[in-house]
């Protein structure tokens, strides 16, 4: 890491936290392991599992200041929506009054349910 | 819990993996712990991080089957888009073509990206 990015939320000797300077909502943070790491799939689970451990801590600290809630987030992925290749976790604050839009949901078709749960375990 | 919903991927002592039967595309996956607990607000740090190793396990698996990047997702409170009040973590397959919308970006005021930091290290 050459430079600190942005406003330091918190920092340890594993991660950084600090603003992100295009808010989804004001008090947007990203979390990163002063390592890198691309995203979930290459992130050690020992590091994903202190992540989201400083994601607790900070997602209460962002509710302290008057959001009513937290969406907690990692695109891992660039057709997941990850545009930085340096594994960062979202916490975004939100509020009653936001009006964030939620996902369209789609359905299964007749059988795709447990043929989609079969390939999904047979990968794991 | 009373019943296994929909179908199931994964299961051990302390947490169950099942598809979600509205998904957002196929292959959406929701990782519940066993133990009740409401969200991340309430879900203590060694469980929150061994729900993120099983997220990555499962991740990796849905990437196998074909999808091109996954987000990993907690909605922590009403007003962050949970609508189950028993914790749960989204892992949703991404593809090129899905078109899903990011959420807009915002923009800080004058003087407001550092009195946001503040606040939220002082409630740290």
């Amino acid at each position: 890491m050459g430079t600190i990015p942005s406003e330091k939320i918190y920092e340890d000797k594993v991660v950084l936290a600090f603003l992100d300077i295009e808010p989804v909502n004001i008090g947007h943070t990203l979390i990163i392991p002063k390592e890198h790491f691309e995203n979930l799939y290459d992130l050690p689970e020992e590091m994903a599992g202190y992540i989201i451990k400083i994601a607790k801590k900070i997602s209460a600290a962002i509710r302290k200041t008057g959001a009513e809630g937290t969406v907690v987030s990692m695109n891992n992925g660039e057709h997941a929506g990850q545009t930085v290749f340096h594994s960062h976790t979202h916490i975004i604050p939100r509020f009653k009054t936001d009006k964030l839009p939620s996902w369209p949901k789609i359905k299964y078709g007749e059988g795709e349910l447990s043929d989609t749960a079969n390939k999904i375990i047979s990968a794991l």
